[in-house]
């Protein structure tokens, strides 16, 4: 219950589309951005679920970490500032770093229901920010921004002239939720991903849609040091798209649930998740330590740390079946009780 | 005539290995150096192939370019200086410009037969150098370097604890060459790729071969950038090792006479090449010029200034058959007589 990998297999078709690809030709060298029926299929999808785009506007990526990657390092210069609000998945900051720009990490707190306050992001933005960070659904701590409170961000973004890099690869396990794409915003680079939405973690695909301007010079980063996406995983990101995964999302939906209730039960204090795949709780106890006792009784979750200043926060992943996630709610309930 | 991609279809045994990929569970995270079996299969081959190596030193890659980019890109820092002997692919320069690194040139020549000057390496290393490239058998001539001569820049290389960043994808396609490997110098970093041995282009999978300690430090970016290796592609890789492609290096040695014979015929200046899959060719006319007159006429050729000061010469690739090749050289033989 710890690493945010769904148990789900991927779509059949997946399979299937890997068995075809070579026949089908998909072996070549290609554009960095990827291949343009590929493109053009994402464009459709993309149209169709979130905001209407245009294929000039995507570029696949080896999953979404490398568009994040891309994007932070080819768009920002070392000293530049980006805003990061906490918690967050580690990756934001690491990669940031790697790249010699500064962190400006604005905390959220439970009781202000993860919310920003955007005073505190007005704040923190100085000539040298460059971009903010938004995450929404949330990993970890499955928040859905509430709409006016996302609208006054992404105002003050516009505003400041910063790029808005929007994770949005959560999306498909959640409703209530608005594209940062819908926006029309010029300098938004959104990123996606086939890990969640159609349990392809291991493929490593995803996407990111921006202003072609902006996905020339991500791709160049690709053509440096990739030379072009793997083709026969493009191929079958692209035959997944006709694969209805649904049920992934109702799955996901229904251990939330069933872990929302245990952890009340159990007397952990967190917010009810909008959507994503994780519960983050207050236990009240080291999460480190907590961590590391429950592993030696054969239960894995994440220490929250991780995430930002949340020592005393563990976050625990759905991505297993609801006997097992009871089996390790109960686990966790046993060890709490011994600490308290 | 113009890109490296051999015209061969992958081996029978990578399109089953990809319909198999998803039945065997390879379709989850990884460790960013790859799967253990994976890892274990490559070592085999190499050990018995180039040179005996432990698993441990051995890190799989999306294609050579991102082990080379990686390997600059950690193990370097701004201000370094690299040494690259030219005529080069250009991507060494690209990525070490890309980091902040400084290129120190040795260009050689035809009339030297591309053979660096042991001196003149020995003359441009400073304090600040920190590695050299070597590309043998070479892109864009073809050149293997005599045993003599390689044991020598080794040896300045140790002297000077240079990091060696050895790229030998065209080594199977070549005899009578010896892999750096084979000095067990702790700081070397061989580059290996499915890419031209296996005709896997498309698929972009590769390896490196390193110190343990190397292969840590290289495999961090690769964790920050990508998490892990497409785990499908991987499978297809270990599998692609059971297949036999002696038949490419036979037919890449008979293209490769065949153009050498057509070359001299039509009266280009150039070493017949000892390797790899190019004929870098002196014509006496600009590159670029005679790149675009050429296109115009139906045949592709890189402009020899992609990869160094070679303003007047060509790379022709054998990646065609030998009737396409031969009505390439003829058109090139009109248009040099047109110019002269």
């Amino acid at each position: 219950m710890e690493v945010g990998e769904p148990d789900f297999a991927p779509p059949k078709i997946v399979g299937t589309a890997l068995s075809e690809a070579c026949s089908k030709g998909y072996t070549r060298y290609g554009r960095a951005r990827g291949r343009q029926e590929v493109l053009d299929a994402l464009a459709r999808h993309v149209s169709e679920k979130f905001h209407p785009t245009p294929q000039e506007n995507v570029m696949v990526s080896p999953g979404a970490r490398f568009a994040i990657y891309s994007a932070i390092t080819t768009l920002l210069s070392p000293g530049d500032e980006i805003i990061i609000i906490e918690p967050a998945w580690p990756a934001y900051r690491e990669c940031a770093l790697n790249s010699g720009i500064k962190i400006r990490a604005i905390a959220t707190t439970l009781e202000d229901r993860w919310e920003p306050d955007p005073g505190r992001i007005e704040d923190v933005t100085s000539p040298n920010t460059k971009m903010i960070i938004l995450n929404y659904p949330n990993n970890p701590t499955g928040k859905i921004l509430p709409e006016k409170l996302q609208d006054d961000i992404v105002e003050i973004a516009v505003k400041n002239n910063l790029y808005i890099l929007s994770d949005e690869i959560y999306s498909t396990y959640s409703k209530n939720w608005k594209s940062i794409l819908s926006y029309e915003y010029q300098n938004s680079i959104i990123t996606q991903s086939f890990s969640k939405s159609h349990a392809m973690t291991g493929l490593r695909i995803g996407y990111a849609i921006a202003h072609n301007k902006i996905i020339d010079r991500i791709s160049k980063l690709a053509a440096l040091c990739l030379t072009s996406i793997s083709e026969p995983i493009q191929y079958a990101a692209m035959k997944a798209l006709e694969a209805d995964t649904s049920e992934f999302a109702d799955t996901m939906q229904r251990r939330l649930d069933v872990m929302s209730r245990e952890a009340g039960r159990i007397g952990l204090e967190f917010a009810s998740p909008d959507g994503a795949m994780y519960l983050f709780a207050r236990t009240g106890i080291d999460g480190a330590r907590l961590a590391d006792e429950a592993l030696r009784h054969g239960l894995a979750v994440a220490p929250g740390e991780g995430f930002g200043r949340y020592g005393d926060y563990i976050r625990i992943s759905a991505c297993q079946n609801e006997k097992t996630l009871i089996d390790g709610m109960n686990i966790l309930s046993g060890l709490i009780g011994e600490y308290r």
